[in-house]
């Protein structure tokens, strides 16, 4: 059997294919992405904001190639490559940035210990409670009405709890941080579930679409989203919707384990 | 209804009950620990190893006291007061010691960027892999023999991967890293699947007994360990061995959610 999703569209579109285009020369950074991937996302959004010299390289986690597996023998995108040394798990390549790349601003965390904590807090709030709802939410079939229902309100609760915590039009003011990058991913991609999952930004609570609004048009999200994702990416989503997808993380919602 | 766990034994025993009592008077720092918790002595032992200045607070997270809940909105234990601001979730508290006191010795984060990001690989693999199916090993009912079996050749396998990494002593050769204090309190209670699971050492691989105790002899380990844990921890053990436990993490466990 093919391996699921193994046949989806190969490569970026738009603007995200002519910022793959400007980032093909090695570098002391190879970045492994799939353009569709929302974690990937996160790290290439960093990447952009900062500057940092990288050579993007496409990969498709579905296929398990060995050369990919090499690198991540978790199997999932994203990860890099740097100086021989092989680092995957979006939250922790971010981190990672910060580390390795000090001089290239704007720092994305706040230098102040108690703050930064403050912000791995919320984005530990991301991981935990935003991502595995909202990708339940997808998985929930219209008929199983009171399910979809707990599952959007979940959502909602979860959502409005990092919301309350908004300072600005981004999240720790006007500065974009790694929550901003941790989030952004996702809310570029809740029209999936609004429209199959009748989720509204609206009702999240006052103040979250403005937020949405705000961070999803950023410069460096926009030059990290293929334009037709709506198009090409909808092989996947149709999965995750009619509740046949296969991802690791699908199978780990199906079976109530944590996602990988 | 009483709530869960809320009536057993309030405080430290032994040497756990020595270092608290060394650590009564108010410091910038207030750690709000709950004896019994695993998440909790992930903190202490850092902040044993490293000497710096605390207060001892006991709570008992089942309670939800309301001046818990201010601290810790979560309302789980750990939690941190640090100069007015409130900091919780353990992995967040542990880098938080990091960057908050970077002259007390010895640094449980490496200084090398990627040394940094593979120490976070394996945290956020124990985090992920070890601690829920660890729990769902210890709430599986006997009488469920093939979901025990299969919980615990995943918990052997997620250490084994664990184990594969490990370069000394410690983890990461000879010097105890924070690593080392993310694991060590399961390390400590494996006694629990031991005597109820049919949980060996010896079976996760060769090696894995030999650093198990090497880690759990240390002495910031030994310093924050109830010596009566086992006599004085059995009511909440008990609860979850019934398979009726009533903590947030065993009902997560059990609805197939994230544990918080
Ligand atoms: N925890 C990982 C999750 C990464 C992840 O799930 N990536 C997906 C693509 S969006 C993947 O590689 N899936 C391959 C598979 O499920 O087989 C991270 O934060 O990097
Ligand atoms: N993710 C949290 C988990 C903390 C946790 O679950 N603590 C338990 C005690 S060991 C607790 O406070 N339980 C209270 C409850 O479940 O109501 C951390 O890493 O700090």
């Amino acid at each position: 059997m093919a391996p699921p999703d193994a046949n989806l569209h190969p490569v970026a579109t738009g603007r995200a294919a002519e910022t793959v285009s400007q980032h093909q020369n090695p570098q002391d950074l190879t970045f492994y992405s799939a353009w569709f991937c929302p974690f990937s996302q996160r790290v290439w959004i960093v990447l952009e904001e900062k500057g940092i010299p990288y050579q993007y390289k496409e990969v498709n986690p579905y296929k398990k190639e060995e050369h990919f597996l090499q690198i991540n023998p978790r199997g999932l995108a994203p990860a890099v490559e740097y100086r021989g040394k092989a680092i995957y798990e979006s939250l922790v390549l971010l981190e990672f940035l910060e580390d390795a790349y000090p001089s290239y601003k704007p720092n994305l965390l706040p230098s102040d210990p108690s703050d930064r904590a403050h912000q791995r807090i919320w984005i530990d709030h991301i991981a935990k409670a935003v991502v595995p709802v909202s990708m339940r939410l997808t998985m929930t079939q219209p008929n199983e009405q009171e399910k979809l229902e707990t599952a959007r309100n979940e959502l909602y609760e979860a959502l409005r709890k990092l919301q309350n915590e908004i300072k600005g039009t981004c999240f720790a003011g006007e500065r974009f941080t790694l929550v901003d990058a941790v989030i952004v991913p996702w809310v570029l991609r809740d029209y999936v579930s609004a429209e199959h999952r009748a989720f509204k930004r609206e009702d999240v609570g006052d103040g979250w679409a403005e937020y949405a609004k705000a961070i999803e048009t950023r410069d460096s999200v926009c030059r990290t989203m293929s334009v037709s994702e709506r198009d090409k990416a909808k092989v996947i989503y149709n999965r995750y919707l009619g509740g046949d997808a296969q991802s690791e993380a699908a199978k780990a919602i199906k079976a109530g384990r944590p996602i990988p």
